[in-house]
């Protein structure tokens, strides 16, 4: 189903890695509303990933960049423009990793070379996106630009280890820089929190189909799907929602406001 | 513009007075969008506003009923199903007023005879609304419900007096309800926590041209418009955000996450 | 052990109902901590309760009121500036009942009466407190006022029904009044947000056991009791905590910040 | 005056630089409660400050270290135990340094190597402090660790810059560190979100004077001071607050829960 929400709007989507990802699903709906882009994710991940067949799908071009080099950001930046024909309209910051997860270092026992590197990659990444679509006054005015995150900012899940931290500096981004490009540009930063969503990447978390389950039974709607949120992206990038600027915007079927559900009590109480 | 977000979508709109409201500019965004739906007020604002008029333009029709009277509201709510034909997607709840405040009674110095009554209108007539539909299972699945809101509920404006704490306690109740909403019936809640807005209730409070200026300045975006609170609320009565409940979402241009803005602090430091 | 934190500070504790009460336990550690009281409760609960010991026991006067009447508070307030002979610098109020539940009203299905009744002694009973000891200029500068509340306000627990509203309703008083408070007589108003504890009337709470089992097993400290409540309402009332007002604080093991524990992982993963 | 609030209880101080410095008055106040500890800083930092001076008043020792070195930071916990002739139940995490801020780089024209640095310096410091005295089980039950931050971590202050993010992350760390430390060792571990305070290091941000004078206007108890920001830190490590953990507790004279006060509007009406 389509409503052109997104007729005419250009931009860049980042960290379209597989069709479980969050960003090819909202490639795949950003398209089907109107919407052209680029793609963009790491050479490395880009290797793995199928994105050429959603290039092929979505009629988009491919840039190869890697999100913490200044350099590939302004080439992106430059080359998305002209292949568009025009500055930018909507960018989906879709980019997080942990070392320290990855190679099993509990969170109280990191590898501070690990930690550095997954907050350049994580969180850092997404104020050179910013700080290079604002240098290059990329955006035209009422554009806007979502990253995601996860709740982890703000309560504690043990396993989600230094990515937390990741996030909750990455939240800060937005609404740090979000009143600069609101001040200067008219453009809206925001981040979506989403339920936990099993993504290729999120799988790499310990126990994760447990922690999908508890969630699932925590949220009144339960989770929220890639699909779900690739909506819900849609919905901000479009002209809806032109003055929510700076948020952090729950999309998890309501878990976010939960203290405890019903079904982890009985559960609990079992 | 319509992009027929609401194509085949019933409700019932809340508190249209005049066309300053945001009901009023909400209504006619839905029609637009092409949703439908019956306009309802309190039988003696009706009187004072223009409804009839709107009505007309939108093909709707009206119910009047006090939104303090579970009577009026059963009543309110099994009519507007046979209207519609059906049973309803949306409600747009947006009531407020308090008589401390039209009295010139001071938050330190409240008639609790006239806190007891704003309290009642302005935030447990949220909860009656809510109750109404949910024990007549008026509501379809994955439809949505909006109550309107300020900030004043987490933070301190003066002169926003005991609506501040019938606004907070609106608030706990969209997540309350909402819980169970979502849980039995798919149905989604929220509150918009809107700018400031220079409606014909929201004059009466004192020296608010002053403090529409102020929170213009501070938001980086400026203050968001009736009119684009109409957009947001149908963003949140379509299928674009299904998974969003029991939040309280800021449009207000960034307002909300701002300390200080650079305008203020020269208005200051002049 | 005592510190002598409140030696000459003279206040009214209200709710102490028997020797579980949160309030109870601050009374005794008031007073070994040199504090000087009046002790308060609604002349129906004192029948029940034994607060004629806690009295003998701290050296304390009882004045018994009705906390919805202006009139019962205007006199407890002026007969207890009289009795402790100086204007007061602390008062604590553990007030809270919600008919809904006692007569086993669902949230969804409330009786507007009940939940009147309830709002007006959970929640105004605090600003009629609060207006009381303000027009009769009873604080002295620095001092210090206290409620207790519980995080049902900001998330949902299902079975907390309309005390979650009253509760959010309260903590904005906390923040309303704390202004007006804080900048005409320098004196602060917070809320305690206590971990769910084991008071006569908490008992109240169906499926009340499990659930402080489960806090207990979310909280990485555990959950807080009522002596430890005592003692943190004491720091509060203490010169050592001036410049905190129209705060909502979590006195509860951390649980607030939790999004999940391994505990409750590992009972879930079962 | 003195309670003995900290009789027997040991620590380390971090960050006091001159008699300015909030870690400069939380360490007298300390000393003055019966507690003592070891004075810390960075070596750079200490060549520049009074320090020796801090140190004979407390009968303190002083360790040099680098915060952002694993090797100093184990060398210093080591040493404090056997100096202070037992394990540690207080430590005070006050460090902040912002390179873009002092070489005047804009948050939209980072140096990512100063943002780098600054991140290390001010944000994962507290996490190396936390790991070091994890790992070397450094910590007593029931210990209090406390790191300063400042709102900037929650709403925009446009010349705070990358200290915004430090602190977001900063404060992620002790609610993610928090629960670790609360279930294995019962240890507690806070922030204090604290008024701007006219301290030698926050001379350093732009139009920090007029902005002092801008937040005294907001709160309505005005400014907490340093000396206050000691009492309270006081407070956070005695055994009045035992259950308080993994918390972001605001310490502003009311500050963080203003829109606006009427001494703002005032000066804004004209």
């Amino acid at each position: 189903m389509s409503y052109n929400l997104l007729k005419g709007k250009k931009g860049i989507i980042f960290g379209a890695l597989d069709e479980n990802s969050i960003a090819w699903k909202t490639a795949e709906r950003v398209h089907e509303e109107g919407g052209t882009f680029v793609l963009t994710n790491a050479p490395i991940a880009m290797r793995m990933g199928q994105i050429k067949e959603l290039a092929q799908k979505t009629g988009s071009e491919i840039i190869p960049a890697d999100a913490t080099s200044e350099e590939d950001l302004n080439n992106l930046i430059s080359q998305s423009i002209e292949i568009l024909d025009g500055k930018l309209d909507f960018v989906l910051h879709s980019i997080g990793m942990s070392i320290n997860v990855r190679k099993g270092q509990h969170y109280t026992d990191q590898n501070y070379d690990f930690t550095a590197k997954g907050w350049d990659v994580s969180a850092l990444s997404f104020h050179k996106v910013l700080q290079g679509l604002y240098k290059a006054d990329a955006m035209n005015p009422w554009g806007s630009i979502v990253a995601l995150t996860y709740m982890a900012a703000q309560r504690v899940f043990p396993d989600y280890n230094d990515m937390a931290d990741n996030k909750a500096y990455l939240e800060s981004i937005a609404r740090s820089f979000g009143y600069f490009f609101g001040k200067e540009k008219k453009v809206r930063v925001n981040t979506i929190s989403q339920s936990p969503t099993p993504t290729t990447a999120g799988q790499g978390v310990k126990g994760f189909d447990g922690f999908i389950s508890y969630a699932d039974k925590m949220s009144p709607l339960g989770n929220a799907t890639a699909q779900d949120c690739a909506d819900y992206t849609v919905s901000l990038f479009s002209d809806m929602t032109k003055m929510v600027t700076m948020q952090n915007l729950y999309h998890d079927g309501g878990f976010s406001n939960m203290g405890v559900s019903q079904e982890i009590m009985e559960k609990f109480s079992k």
